[in-house]
């Protein structure tokens, strides 16, 4: 659970609200100046979780509860102000604006922890602009890339994961202030200077009406989190499918004994990006939950906002735990060159037949060619020949051509020669 | 969470497992009887919780570093048995195998809980067998029922949920014993028989063969518990429904200040049905994510199976909140039968107007008998008469019947008369 | 299913995208112009949609029969430009440069039915801005609100939802060109053009790197299509929940014979919300889908990219059909504004009793001031005196004020008048 | 799309429900025989089918129109038995029993389908019970197992999804009738004896009472479909990897050209086993969207009712197509023995290592003997020597044992000497 979401910094959240609405409410005139200061020093203590999780189960909300404690420490010490506790505003006003600088915390948590992933990407990509490795399509050798190009689309997509989530918490960073039916009715005329002024206060926007029921904001917020971890599980998911005994191209760095087995002696388990995986395979769920709840009846839920109570943290936190175990599989992941050399290589480099068909298109028309290229593969496969070799044994081939032209057009580093460019374009993109 | 979900309890259903599995073994010959008792001995102690929950980030799961203590609690009291700690098991077997016993104390806290929802709606159903209401389709009165049959219905729902939860739960009761690639292959011959001789020990079923992948059996409890979630939304949306200020047919008892607002001296909310629908509305989703997961590579998942650590319990937590305050809500609903009543009558007792239908069919043909009901119903809507005096009223009715036929056949209790009956076979069925 | 997304529609997109890329590629150099000239000549017939479909079973994708039918069409009467048919192409470029275009297309047609139901929500905010009645919290009363407000709450989300869509289909509108793994090697040095005339052919952009594994924009869609499916079901459960028999407030159109029974001669069913309700429940599960398809293997995925073929037209079927409803139900809906007035005044007007809070919290202190409104409303509740007949009777509250400042206090005209001025703002920002 | 469950087959079983209801009602003196007769009549005309479906958009749903054109067929034929078509029957009574009859089709077809699938895993278990292959958990070496093994646990689970499937088929297999609000009440006293005699004639279960909004039965069947999905994934995910370039144990039959790429001559892709993955993978959604659908309103659901309609369809649909191409992978699926026994003995056959440990830990205690192994693994991997050579050069394990002991511990054969008798536990229950 990111802290930004315990119990005890939800409550917390839900206070500075309260004080913030209490200075915001003085500035317009609306209570005391001197009720602001007795709410701010009342809400300097720590609230009682466990009793207020407690209460709130009959009330129905936390915020009941929990004005009601901060009420009776106001009383206390500054009774005259007691009214002027949470006045004008529905628990729903204090819980929403909560939750908007919770998420505001926390996503702030996230975007450093993705931008450490993304640097290791960077580093991968920079170093491996031109490391020729087999592409892979439908878990089958392709045409060859290289371990820059595949590093450069994980950091692509990630920075644009970063952005989306910043864009989408910078919509959803709106303050909640309407009162029981979002009228701003018991403000009367200064209603929206309150909204005004608690944005201000708060570093939020001042929406153009209440939003108790128009969820669309917080599922923004909701969907930029799930498409992040679905980016961060492609670059897990890769990274696993990399450190497979049979692949053997990266493995994990086994600091602090990272990855071993209980009864076996030899394994080293990718275990954060497992554990990257494992996290992020719950979000689509969570998101399901949170788009499923936005129906909300009438000015305020029968249950669709109350259900997102649980699911917004534990997507958060779930997003959160992706990202960081993302970011430590990535850093000091071992990439084993010779491993994605030997297996670009592996059955006479077949993963190269493109650079064939190419070669002879022009020559023998694509059809003849792929057909020519097929037969050379197929002998490659069967006789442990290289492709180069067997495409130079053949007839046909060598009607239209010669061994050093096929060499050159098996050569992996030709066939991606195009691949430092991108990485590159990337990179500046990156970096802008 | 459910206590049984608690991380304390994880850690002791894993303990518990070691246990019977050390007698298991030492029975079927493989360690010694003196090493079971040392293994039974150290397991009384409390692991440090913080601390695992730790160090199994690194080593992919709880199992690794509650071995690594259990096994330094039994080195230090009986050396000699060290050795025989979670011998020939893999990490798998013991977590699946607590989790096993994990759902079957939450189901039974569940099954009872939903046993006391049950006989709530029992009660209802038999008290309210031939109160008439209005039947709602499409949230418009349709024709009347009784509130006893609604709630024959509930309760109905409700047994089912039970019985499959039950079924479920049973079918999963299997312990997980293989090693590391499920072949028992350390274990040797003894293997089946140490198999065997755990699921005894824990009141569980031995399988055919290792299930470390074949997660159906765990995905079939997650659907009973979705399933069973899904019926209890629909009595406490039903509740909800009934609540409302313009239908007021219930209310849920206000012990204890539930439901009271902090701006609003009238409100009384319906608090516990609400929880249960905000708990219940979160569970698809996790069940989806617990199918999602079902796909494991191999002998061991790299991501599915983890994914599940924090599902399931979630799962299960959701349900027994969502179970909860059902049983609350009902527990004390007061039915308000003066608006029960007052609701079938409102538009002239319109909803009764398929009794007219029934009733002139006969008599000039169906297509004809639902013209001349419309007739009258919007004649009634659109009068303040009720539909018998407007259906009275219409020269072209009287001509083919009279005012008594009329009366009798809108009678809600005439048109009700089949629900006693039906009620009672729920309610046999039930108690059988 | 959206005309954009039938079958026939979806090959002639790939049919646009192979036609738009030979343009780009003669373009560049990299084919004769005339053979860009034989591939449009061929490309204007209408292929064989089953037996295309047939084939792709095995091919494992339309791409690939599809492109052998239009080869085969190009060799029969420019047999010199057969080879250049989908030349640098892989089937995952045709497949999601297509997929892009037919995005851009349905969002067109839903972006129009969005603009419908908006334009009906701003006339109903516009004519009922100062209409008071109830607003509902948990589905019980709470304070006045106005129908204009509500509309206007209505009209804010929808076009949020269309300025998400807008910005999400730009974000997306990205061509796909990579080649078999995405380095644009079978194009050479002349890649980089090839994409970027291809995208200025097809209106869309060029990436930075060919995107085949980075799914983010695509859920980036699938996610604002959600959303919006969330502020559908919102507005249309609302429209359901006022138009129950016991609430009156809105009937839809009836127009057409809409909403009958076969049974029921009085019901008027509202339809088409319901419809909008039951396409916009199937869309959370179809973005989790989404979602959970992101992570995909290496330079093509084996399992999620595929998932995408049924996954995205169905969603999109799913919104554009949701939208279509809403507009429907949304058109033609009568408000009845003395069943609106009832309501808000039954119980002796106790949704009102806020205002009573507020007009005594300043001479007695809010706790009293609660106390005292409360008294007066369970007064009301239970004598049928109005809630300010009551107030006026309490000898404690007329100690403090008089009755005709009780009347003004509890005026709903009062109580809501901040809303047509919430109302204009939205109104405002809609048209600007 | 199943067949059962194509436009035309929907309303087919719609009319079969309409006839055997008529039959129904005619056995219990309700209509005239001879009324019962002219519906059969009626009914074997095929249906407008487009025609039909538009009407519903108005209407609410199918039955209405279709049993308008029914009783329009009757009424040319029979005038006087018009009005004895759909006689006290309620939309939703031939709706949910016509889905039921479809379920029931379909089912049998899935059934069957799943049965050949099972059949060929059956066949790989038994030709492959002694074949040692490397097990692997978290995608790494861990100890052997046997291609039997592996097979044996995709039967046993495909098993329990047939029986699933089939219990929750019968579970679900109940007729709907119960009139507008559930009552039986059109059809009077006789109402029970109609509904036990429409379900005699259609070979289904009569229900204690009507289920309209008691949906449970009809999502567990969508759950079993759910479940069986994710076996089918796990399957077909095993064989994606096992057919991986650099894993290379199986491919699939390239019987019809199956496998081909459009541009490398050398790939033969899985196609079959993801096409049974991109099926399955859109399926825990959409019981996502069937589970959330079962809060259905009082006597007839607003939306969630509705939302089945096209998502139990497409469940059955996708789990068909998931089912059909894991049997089509499985048909011919090549196992390579060669690569099988080779990718074990990589990396000098550490998979092996537990062999070891067994074999040293009562010589030297577990502790020691993992240390041991673990340097021999190592020093194995480090220079080429099989791990067995590695150990028989260690001083501190010769010295407590010999090469012999270790050459047998560490034989695939001997560690996998369990596995016959494991599978051959399956085979037999399969065989039951």
């Amino acid at each position: 659970m990111s802290d930004a979401f315990s119990s005890a910094a939800r409550l917390r959240a839900m206070l500075d609200v309260e004080v913030a609405f209490a200075d915001a409410a003085a500035v317009a005139g609306v209570i005391p100046a001197a009720s602001a200061v007795a709410v701010r020093d009342a809400a300097t203590a720590d609230p009682p979780v466990a009793d207020i999780e407690t209460q709130a189960l009959a009330a129905g909300n936390l915020a009941i509860p929990l004005v009601e404690w901060l009420t009776a420490r106001v009383a206390a010490s500054a009774p005259e102000a007691a009214d002027h506790v949470h006045y004008g505003l529905t628990s729903q006003d204090v819980l929403d604006t909560a939750l908007v600088l919770q998420v505001r915390r926390a996503a702030r948590e996230l975007d450093a922890t993705l931008d450490h992933a993304a640097a290791h990407t960077a580093r991968l990509a920079r170093l491996h602009a031109s490391t020729p490795m087999a592409g892979r399509t439908w878990l089958q050798h392709a045409t060859p890339t290289t371990f820059g190009l595949k590093s450069a689309g994980w950091l692509d997509a990630l920075e644009r994961a970063r952005l989306r989530l910043g864009a989408s918490v910078a919509e959803a960073s709106v303050v909640q202030v309407g009162g029981a039916s979002g009228t701003l009715a018991a403000l009367g005329e200064a209603g929206p200077d309150v909204a005004d002024a608690l944005a201000a206060g708060l570093g939020l926007l001042a929406p153009v009406i209440p939003w108790h029921t128009a969820r669309d904001r917080v599922a923004g917020v909701a969907c930029a989190l799930g498409i992040a971890c679905g980016t961060i599980a492609k670059i897990a998911g890769d990274i696993v499918l990399l450190a497979q005994s049979e692949v053997g191209e990266v493995t994990e760095s086994a600091t602090g004994g990272r990855g071993r087995s209980s009864s076996m002696p030899h394994k080293r388990n990718p275990v954060a990006a497992v554990r990257a995986l494992a996290a992020a395979a719950q979000t689509p769920g969570l998101v399901a939950t949170m788009l499923a709840a936005m129906p909300q009846a009438h000015e305020r839920a029968a249950g669709g906002w109350q259900a997102e109570w649980d699911t917004m943290p534990a997507l958060m936190a779930r997003t959160i735990a992706a990202a960081t175990a993302l970011a430590e599989s990535l850093d000091g992941l071992d990439v084993h060159v010779d491993r994605v050399r030997a297996n670009l290589g592996r059955d006479g480099g077949v993963a190269s037949a493109e650079g064939l068909v190419t070669l002879l298109a022009p020559l023998v028309g694509r059809l003849d060619a792929q057909r020519l290229a097929k037969g050379a593969a197929d002998r490659a496969g069967a006789s442990g020949m290289s492709l180069a070799e067997a495409a130079a044994g053949s007839p046909d081939i060598v009607a239209v051509t010669d061994a050093a032209a096929i060499a050159r057009a098996l050569d992996p580093q030709t066939l991606t020669a195009t691949c430092p460019r991108l990485v590159e374009a990337v990179l500046t993109t990156w970096r802008r």
